[in-house]
């Protein structure tokens, strides 16, 4: 793990320089401006953009290719964050934390601000990338468009507010997390193969990895919500049991979803069978990390 | 007049029909793809859309080269008027007489309703234009970000927003007319310019002339809050008054404002000189029915 932890800080500091040198260039008006910066530049994991970059890698591709593309995703994974946490959504005072930006800057504000991040993302990928051939830009900001939004992110935003205080079948249970968190997951891995022009066959290895580590993130969710501890995660515990919300251990208990987790990692680890072994030890490292993560 | 509202009407049923097209492509969540329809199509004028198709026909293109974009750019609107109308910021509950977005479908919904039209635009763009260039079309998706966003039309509500219940300089009203309105009038004038492919003379006639009209529509809007009828306005007269708004009425008062919006729109249709007559009589026309509208 010490190699990977390495690695993703290194990536990591990459990233939030490339947020903040992109972020730093909007001033007015301050309070969203300042709210943009606020909400993105948190101390997340940027787990989003450095898949993207660990893709351009896996293909021996130059990472500045796409490293405003993978700014603007986590400008949308952090804008999905703001507009999650409002008083009319799930209501969250604190992340990782800090005060929620509408607690900080007011509710008015934080819809600007979060409808701002997301409208921004999109200028980053058309302004900042620099060696994407156009047609090829055009078919991400689509898929970026697609994943983020009503068939994607925004749908299973939605099922599950609608899924909360009653029990859901683990199809809708699937379509949220597919769509929720994973489809965020899956963008830059597969944006990633769509600018290193992988061949059909390692396009599908990457996403069939990506949808794994995406669910075992989020079953991964589900157990530290009911086993966590509150200084590691920064949220409490028990919110899941509390708004009644089915979750892999509300179905299968916690011992089995243990044992899924295990075998959605192994899975995912074999998709990228077809890639040498040299070039694959951070993916597989990080779909065993995700697995064993405290936060 | 009989001619441009003849022209008006028969455009805005293309680009309703565009509308419902594109939208009825949507189904699941229910409440965002309902939410959606009932946000858009909501008998707006489709002002935005129409400027856009204007300009292709000026230049003798296909409006179908221009019409998916011309949709994006009104689900823009739409979506601002959505976040707008909600609880935290306008707090409206009414809009041409329907119900706002949130009344109907509760304000965690009309929240995602809102983001997932602003998301969805964008792939309306890449995945529906049909016939213009790649390099075109981020360029086009690059400037429709900006326009829409910190440094366009949110800054503009943004700004709009702080200056409620205190007195702001002809500056900062500026600043706020030509952002949170101006902005996203410009920019289907532009897109199609650039579609067109202008020179560098018919481009900075046609932004001038959009520059007028979306000042010329803003003065109206301010008069129109003073002496306008509630039944065609559909909203309530004197809010701008309630909420001690600067508007160019309380700067200048109302004779000097009814001077000024003339001024404003003959200078806007005299940029447009260097074109055939016979080729912009509906943009002139357009200009005249903006001051002398009811609604």
């Amino acid at each position: 793990m010490k190699m990977l932890k390495n690695y993703l800080k290194t990536k990591r500091e990459l990233v939030d320089s490339n947020i903040e040198y992109h972020l730093n260039k909007l001033e007015y008006p301050n309070v969203i401006a300042e709210g943009m910066r606020y909400s993105v530049l948190n101390g997340g994991k940027r787990l989003r953009p450095i898949l993207l970059l660990m893709v351009l890698e896996l293909f021996d591709k130059k990472i500045d290719l796409g490293l405003p593309i993978a700014v603007a995703i986590e400008m949308i994974h952090s804008y999905s964050l703001v507009h999650d946490d409002l008083p009319a959504l799930d209501n969250d005072d604190y992340r990782r934390g800090k005060l929620t930006t509408h607690k900080k800057f007011g509710e008015a504000e934080a819809i600007l601000i979060g409808d701002a991040l997301l409208t921004h993302s999109f200028s980053v990928i058309t302004d900042e990338t620099k060696g994407v051939a156009s047609d090829k830009l055009v078919k991400i900001i689509g898929m970026v468009s697609r994943y983020a939004g009503i068939n994607g992110m925004i749908g299973g935003q939605t099922v599950d507010i609608e899924s909360e205080k009653k029990k859901v079948s683990l199809e809708t249970l699937k379509y949220i997390h597919e769509n929720k968190t994973g489809k965020l997951i899956k963008l830059p891995v597969e944006i990633g193969a769509i600018i290193s022009e992988a061949t059909e066959e390692e396009y599908k290895a990457l996403e069939n990895y990506a949808d794994g580590i995406g669910l075992a993130f989020q079953i991964k969710d589900d157990i530290l919500d009911i086993e966590g501890d509150f200084e590691k995660i920064g949220k409490p515990i028990g919110s899941d049991l509390e708004l009644e919300k089915t979750t892999y251990p509300s179905i299968f208990g916690i011992e089995k979803s243990k044992e899924i987790l295990k075998e959605v990692i192994s899975d995912a680890k074999r998709s990228l069978n077809i890639f040498p072994d040299e070039k694959i030890k951070v993916f597989l490292e990080l779909a065993d990390y995700i697995g064993i993560r405290e936060n």
